[in-house]
């Protein structure tokens, strides 16, 4: 075992951030140590939490940290900001009042942002959280700007998906689509005191029983859809909670850190525990495969041969699906 | 070639409609007929539109479809709703809006929702483009709810990416991220009637040029991220320009159809049209092999094996990279 994986296992501070760093680089140095620590995570409660800019999602984290604190566990903390043009932008101020945790020796804070593609970013955050499980951390809450796929990768790598709304954001009516519910594991109303926070509550709730019913009517095949997309399938027996909280004030926050131990415990004594690392493991596994597949073909393929095939296609000279044909001929995979 | 495809490449809209529906529900004939009709497409000008929900976006879409009927060209749009979440909603009240423009023969409309995986959507919303293009449409509008992976596809999809802003959403400082330089071949500010629309233009400016500067730069390693993500390098020598517009008076909107028509006549005359076209077909060809792979690599290992796999790798009795490894070996690739 190396020098800097070993310091990460005794929970060293320092190593634990340079090997993050390694990991965000791509550093192959990096794999070699999360082979070496794999045998030491699956331990942490990983924790995804996503929701809209605006949503207070950042305060929520800090305040929901501060009362898992007092419950006597270490806590990590990954923000993820995906850079898209349209979200983020609250991160860099939220960093700002996170702060007030950075004191702590029993927290770690870590702020990614993309710096080249999502998948790129995917993959880190995984390194990142597993760096976290092996350094001993007992739970590791990972925030994101939720939109498009990012919320659906949480899904497959989180233990438990808190997932935030507020009433009230823009001008537009705000429709909370079906695939939340398939996603969350617990529902919070951020910045209840504003107007409309009930209504946003009651919707929540009356959205989640509908989506139960559904969810029961058609369960065969709602569970194979979340299988193809690698999603653990929807919970039985765990019922979603809808919490109000304001996270500014503190308010409802210990209810909703009470509520991921509640689903931690209910992960663990229902057996959904290792259903669910085996759905991030299926997808990790599957990741891998297509990565390396990809590089064998490359490597087999000339350069120059591929970009003749792209250009024929481009040109219209041949179709995609004849052009892939041939290129598995001369492999002769 | 069969009769639909014979249909399509004539026009008529009801083959049109058949054919999109089988590219959605990936229908085995729907392959078959995209294959017949590949050799007609890569005429039409397929312009991604994309933006935050709440930016008025189908309004838009809606009156550059119009000005650009004035230009006697005709027009197919496909709405796209990743069905995040978070976004969308607007999309069933604009579609009610959209309904103006159904009378005109020139103009064919499909909304598409997700049902599945967004990499399905994806895939399904790259035939429906094809679709349209063999059935003769001059011009093709791609409408995605931004955020997140869609505007990156839509990027590599597009010969012209339309990004819209609109001032004051929400009550967060929205900042717009360098990301958006990367997309962007024309911007717009719609809703300029509301306070802060001047900032937003000049704040769009300004960001337009310094990520130009940042370009010259670190050209080398611009281009070579983008290529990485499948993305056309950033066009030299077209200024992206920023328009100001009220889409609900019909304001500005001319300017953006004129905008949209002389990015057309840039991409044509710099063979930066190719060099699109090139990147879709990369982009096309690699989403192919891999999921061609995966279909051969599911088709040799029985499923309990790689259950058995994805098992241990859970239990952390093994780890994802020799698991895979070991895969590998199985198959003798």
């Amino acid at each position: 075992v190396s020098a800097l994986a070993d310091d990460v296992r005794q929970g060293h501070r320092r190593a634990v951030a340079r090997l993050i760093t390694q990991v965000e680089n791509d550093d192959p140095a990096a794999r070699r140590a999360l082979i070496e620590l794999y045998p030491f995570t699956g331990r942490a409660h990983v924790v995804g939490v996503t929701g809209p800019p605006g949503s207070g999602k950042s305060t929520l984290v800090n305040e929901i940290a501060k009362a898992l604190r007092r419950n006597e566990l270490t806590i990590g903390i990954v923000a993820v900001d995906p850079s898209s043009p349209f979200t983020g932008g609250a991160l860099l101020g939220d960093r700002v009042r996170m702060r007030d945790l950075a004191g702590d020796s029993g927290i770690f804070i870590r702020s990614m942002a993309s710096r080249g593609s999502l998948g790129g970013l995917a993959r880190a955050t995984g390194g990142v959280v597993k760096v976290l499980d092996a350094a001993g951390f007992d739970l590791i809450l990972v925030e994101t700007v939720g939109a498009g796929q990012a919320e659906v990768d949480i899904a497959t790598t989180a233990h438990t998906t808190l997932v935030i709304e507020s009433p009230g954001m823009g001008d537009e009516i705000q429709t909370i689509k079906a695939g939340i519910l398939e996603i969350a594991d617990i529902l919070v109303v951020n910045k209840a005191d504003r107007p409309g926070s009930d209504k946003a509550v009651a919707a929540l709730k009356m959205m989640l029983h509908m989506g139960q019913a559904a969810a029961v009517r058609h369960h065969g095949q709602v569970m194979a859809v979340q299988a193809a997309d690698g999603l653990a399938p929807q919970s039985a027996g765990w019922e979603v909670p809808v919490l109000a909280t304001i996270a500014t004030e503190g308010k409802g926050t210990n209810e909703v850190a009470a509520a991921v131990l509640g689903h931690r415990d209910y992960l663990k004594a229902s057996g959904a525990w290792l259903e669910r690392e085996k759905a991030r493991s299926r997808k990790e596994v599957s990741q891998l495969l297509q990565g390396q597949l990809m590089a064998r073909l490359q490597a087999a393929v000339p350069p120059a041969e591929l970009e003749a095939v792209i250009a024929a296609v481009a040109r219209r000279e041949v179709d995609p699906y004849t052009a892939v044909a041939r290129l598995f001929e001369t492999l002769a995979v």
